[in-house]
Order: C-alpha cells, then structure tokens, then sequence
C-alpha cells in the first residue's frame, strides 16, 4: 500500500501534459463523456473492497494521530459512502451537458453572426483537505465538461486518494480518453500547494476546498483565478412575526442536521419583541439533541441560569462552529438584523424566518449573501439539495459562479464571429 | 488647475466608504439611475470646456516628456472625443438594466421556490493608464448596474481626470446619489496601487486596464480576483482556399484601421499553397498604408528585397505591435496554424480565413480565445462593435466574463431560497 510521500513532483511537466490533454479533451462528445463516467461507475463498484482496505490505512492513520472521531467519521471514513458515490457518478452521466450550447445569437447589421459558445475551462486545479469522495466528485464533474484536472488532496487520505486516482486512470485509458486528464499530486509536501498556485501558464482556475487558511494562503498567493468559498458563518433571523414553531424546527434543522458543514447554522438572531417567548423553547428543544449555546449579554440574562449556555465570548459570533454550538443575539429591528450580518457573515447562507413579507424582500435584497433564505433551513446550499445534481464547490465570492458549483460552473464561453470578409468601419 | 499629488491617501477609509456606497446603490431602481445617466451626460456637455482645459495641460505635460505623439492623440486627447463620450453615456442610460433579472427559476419537490437574482457586484477598483474617456466609460457602467467604483487612472491624465470625478460628484449630489459610489485615487504614487489590490475586505472586483506590466502586476499583487486581459496578439490565417480579395481587405482592415488598439491584428499566417499569389499582393496592399513587416525565412524568401520587410526576429511572434507592424509566417496546414496559435496567441481575437466550413470549425472549436473569427477583422472584438453598447474592459481569462465586458458582466446573482418552515431530511 502505498504511503506518504516526499517524492519530487515536476508541477510545469504535469501543467504541459494536463494542457495538451485539454486540447483532446476538447473533442470529446457528450455520449463518449457519459460512457466514461458509467465506466467509472462500474470501476468503484467492483473495486469497492480495495478502496475500502486503502480507506482503512488512512483511518487507523487518523486515530494514531489522535484525530477527532466525529471528524474521521464525517469526513475521512469511506465505509458507507461508497454507495453514494457510484450514485453521484451515474447522476453525472445522466445530467445534461452544458458543453457546446449556443447562446445570445443574433446576426448584426454589417451581417456579422456573432454567438457565444459555453466551452470547458481547460486545466482545472484543485487543492483539499480530507473528503477523499472529493477526489471522484471533481474528476467525473471536470471530465463531463471536458476540463482536465490537477488534484491535490489532503496527507491524511493519501492512500484512499491514491487508489481511487489508479481506478480513474484505468477508466480513462479503457475508455481512449487521455489519462493525463486526472492528475495526483502524489507528493504531501506543502511546498507543491504554492507551485500549483503559480502554474497560470497551465491552469484556468484553482479552486480550494478547506478551512479559512486554504483560502487565504490561496487568495494570497495564487496568480491563477481562485474560487474562494466554503466557509460559512451562517445566521437566521427570527423575526416579531415569525411562526415560532417552525422556527424552531428550521434551527434545529440548520444547526443539528449536519453540524460539520458549511452551511450549518452558527448564529440565531432573535427580535426582542419574541425573545422571551423563543429564547427559553429554542434552548430546550436544541438542547435535547446537545447543542450548547453562547449568548449575547442580553439572551443571557433570559437564559443564562442554563448549563449549556455560557456568555458569548468577544470572537463567537465571527466563528464558523462546525460543532453543536449556537450563538444568541437579541436585536430590536430588521435594520440592526441586517448591520449585524453585514459585519459577522461571510456571504454564504442567511436567512428570515418572518410572515411579513416587505421584511422578507427587503432582506433578500440587502443581504449579499451566495444564498439568501426566506422561512427555511441553511442546509439547502449545496449543489444536491439545489437540484444542480452535483457539486464541485460552494464560492462565496462574486465573480463567475456564487452559491453551489456544478457543471455549468466548470465552464466558460468563447464569441464566435462568422463574416463574409467583413471589415469594421 | 490640479497638479499630479503625492498626497497620503486612506485606501482602507476609501474602501469602507465605497462599501457604505455600494448598500445606498442597491436601492436605486432603473429610472433613478437613468436620470443620473442623463444628468452626467448634460453635465459633461455643459462643461467641455473645462475639461478640455484640463486635458490640455496633460497634453502639454506629455509633450514636454516626449511623449510618442500618435499615443498622445490616441489615448490622451479628448479634443475630438467629448461629443463621442457624451453619446456613450446617454447609450447606456438606454441600455436594458441587467439587475434585478430573476432567473433559473424553479419549485423543487420540497416546495422550496429557488431562482437566481441578477446584483450588483458591489465595488469595484479600476486601474488605467491614460485614456481618460475611461473615467466616465467606468464610472456610468458601474452606476447602471448598481455598482461603487473606485478608480486610479494614470498620472498622464491626471487633470483631465479629476476635472471629469469634479462632474461626475456633482451629478451624483444633484440626484440624490452618494458621492462615494465614484472614488478616486487622487495621489500619483504607484504604492497605492499595490495597496488598493489587498483591499478584498472592500473591494470585490478588479478590473486592470493598460499593459502587460500592469496585467502582470495585478495578477501577481491582488488578493481580490482580477479580471485580467486588454492584451491582444491577434492572428489571421489565410486557408488555401481563403478568397484572396477578401483577405487582403480583412487583413488590411484588421492592421491598420485602429493600429494601436488591442483588437488590431498582429501576425497573419498563410498557407505554402497561397503563398507565392497572396504574400506580394499583401505587401504591396498593407505596405501603401506604410504597413512593415517581419517575416519568417519561408516568407522572406519571397518578399525579402521589399525594402518594407525585415527578418522576424526571435520575440517578433510574441509582441503586440500597437503599431504598423505586421508578422507574417508561412505555414503548411491548419494544425500548424492551430499549434503557432496556441504557442503564440494572448486569447484574444484570432481568426481564419478560408471557404472550407469543416475547417472553419475546427479552427472555431480548438482555438481557446475569447473571440474566434471566420472571415471577418478582428477589429469587432470591443463591447460596441458586438452590440453590448458599451465596454469596460476585454477579458482574456476565462472566468466570469470572457471578451468584451459590458453591463452584465458587472454583476454577479444570488441565490434566492423561499420556504415555508421548509427543513432538509
């Protein structure tokens, strides 16, 4: 099995070969794309076992290290994810292809034809930390809009990352396609995380998937466009009208569902018209399943006689918890909403929970979050959950894709200019 | 009159500004922001005399630097200009507001309604060299789609462009508009360039327009995603089967129609086969119009003792003449074309010339650039030309926004998520 290494990687050889496999790539159809990814789908299957014993070296890797068991079981543990996998590979092959569609036709007055075409990116990199199911998410996504791919995953699924690279390459070759288009990182020297990052001869885009250090040292340091995105600081607001049972039901449902996510809650911010009446319920019921809250001065004097509330501390409420803990604010106005998630959100996932709906709009509209939510959980923001089919990412960034990433997201488009020796004026 | 400044400038101030700015602008609805478009153009035509007053002392100074005067009168004379950028302005009043735009739209079995909302980006920086019509291009641009801006043109223009922020402050004060949404960088000194780029906290996009230092310099220094291009090594490929009449006039009008602008055309490869019948006709046709020429030793073969033609040295297919120079290189078939292209194109605007349609498209889907051409000059790859109306910059990298950049691609979507108590099982 194979192990760590410290091998030297030649990142300008692997940006060359995965450009000149972006040019192949670039030819094939859609059928000859959605063949590969059944053949992907069938090499998991039937190399399940083998990735399993790979999974379990990585594994018992993390506990001598002493890595926290929730941590290993939400992200490094493969053992019931293989299923899902396949699934997602085999949704992937059924999902449409963006590649090739035209768009914003139109034929001007010098007779000019000018149309986009939405075209694959190229060389795509991407940079992450644990999720060795990443490694196939990316790989079928990147292949299925004919973008090649450099990958460099995270030492602790070094040997899971490994393997499923090898059943990649095998469905690459058998299928004729360039196996230059899935590239590994083979070596866990960080140093090869920052060449990636310089490699814009090669590569279009970099996109990180990890905690806030990834991304800045990624947004410091790469000049190659990165998509910067995935953490989430996420806040509800219960409004003075809000249903109070449904709320609480989407807050336990945005804070317990899956807590070691992004778009998991991390604080509620209660209109102080509600707050005696929410406050105490909210506690309990969340409770129940061990959240333990932080509360602002003023929830705390509400609550604060409870075991698991301690006061807000000066950080909690600029903290992505990632954990079953849940901030507490009391505010008096939809204003004092807004300011308060302007300054401690980090533009992935807020929400209202209101009847009132000008309060709702007005929300929406000030906001600048990836996704704004009206009366219903945070968990939503995810590629999946949003009928994407897939995803490769979540950018809380502007620029070219916000929100969930999926397959149109890992493209771009080209002006297509047809004259007849036309000649500008 | 205001001179060049050294004065201390507070980015971060200016930042946070902008920010307030940019909130007040998310507000403004079509009609208001029209109204302050014709305010600006009714303000700029009430005082072309001051501001030619004030480009008349750049000109001076320019002079007084020796300054190449076909650049001066290129980028930095507004003399005949004025009435040209009015008309702008008052065009992009006209144009449709792209914000606000509901889109993607869709229930999902849950009952979530989901739809992508078209917003502003927030604010955006700009960074320029000369060309002072700039200003008011960038700053009416990002006003329509709801955008603050804050701008560092070049110290070349330096009085011509705060003559025009005088204008334009004065617009926005007039009609109700924070004169924060337009800032600029009033000292000189490059430092705050660099400073202005690590202001990501603030500034959501920035748009860099001028060389390849500046380019370069930006990708290298930003921590705020750059949209880099504006550079443009643009190739023409005459096919064997290329009408030749057609080709002389495409690549006549490609070279010399607007010589130093990124569009115009740099190299023309042509196939053995046309050789010896197009290569003398183009000499003699572009040569007229004081057109020279650097060939390859194929090329120079044939036309070497036209006093006008010159050995192409080693760097010559690498350099964006911005001048009546143009590179000619015989080459033996369309891959050939396609592999000089990949090697030596900036991804801008190249294109064929040719009658043969399997090859056109060939050319159409393997040639990456932002604009690809059959039959037509290059010289159509700008937002006006292409009916976008106006242009702000021309992107040469592939995310977000590709070619030329108008109003849409100022903005960016946010995901809106309506429920009803709606929680992820």
């Amino acid at each position: 099995m194979i192990e760590a290494t410290k091998t030297h990687v030649d990142l300008v050889a692997m940006g060359k070969r995965a450009q000149i496999a972006s040019y192949e790539l670039a030819k094939a159809t859609t059928a000859q794309k959605n063949t590969l990814m059944l053949a992907i789908a069938n090499a998991i299957e039937a190399n399940a076992d083998a990735i399993l014993e790979a999974n379990h070296i990585d594994l018992a890797n993390a506990k001598t290290k002493g890595t926290d068991p929730l941590w290993i079981r939400d992200r490094l543990d493969l053992e019931k994810r293989i299923p899902g996998i396949i699934a997602d590979v085999r949704k992937v092959a059924d999902l449409p292809d963006p590649v090739g569609h035209e768009f914003d036709a139109s034929v001007l007055d010098n007779g000019l034809k000018i149309s986009k075409r939405r075209v694959a990116l190229g060389v795509i990199g991407v940079i992450y930390e644990a999720r060795p199911n990443v490694t196939i998410d990316v790989a079928t996504l990147a292949l299925k809009t004919n973008n090649a791919v450099i990958m460099r995953g995270g030492s602790d699924v070094i040997n899971s990352n490994l393997k499923l690279i090898e059943i990649l390459h095998n469905a690459l070759e058998t299928q004729g396609f360039p196996v230059d288009a899935v590239q590994y990182i083979q070596s866990t020297d960080r140093k090869y995380v920052g060449d990636l990052l310089k490699l814009h001869d090669y590569v279009d885009m970099i996109i990180p998937r990890g905690g806030n250090g990834l991304h800045n040292f990624c947004r410091e340091n790469s000049t190659i466009p990165v998509i910067t995105g995935g953490i989430g600081i996420c806040h509800l607001y219960v409004d003075e009208t809000a249903k109070l049972d449904d709320a609480l039901n989407v807050i336990h449902n945005a804070k317990t569902q899956r807590p070691a996510v992004c778009n998991a809650l991390d604080t509620v911010l209660v209109n102080r018209k509600v707050a005696q009446a929410f406050i105490p319920r909210m506690v309990e019921h969340l409770g129940k399943d061990d959240v333990t809250f932080r509360a602002d001065p003023d929830s705390y004097a509400i609550i604060g006689d409870d075991e698991r509330v301690d006061p807000a501390g000066e950080d909690d409420f600029d903290t992505e918890w990632y954990a079953l803990i849940l901030g507490i604010k009391i505010i008096d106005s939809l204003d004092e909403a807004i300011d308060h998630i302007r300054q401690h959100s980090t533009q992935h996932s807020d929400g209202i929970l209101t009847q009132n709906m000008p309060d709702a709009e007005r929300f929406l509209n000030e906001i600048d979050s990836a996704a704004v939510y009206v009366n219903a959980s945070t968990r939503f923001t995810d590629g999946s959950a949003l009928g994407l089919g897939a995803e490769v990412a979540i950018s809380t960034q502007k620029l070219h894709a916000r929100g969930p990433m999926a397959l149109a997201e890992l493209t771009t488009y080209k002006w297509i200019i047809i004259g007849d020796g036309t000649i500008r004026d």
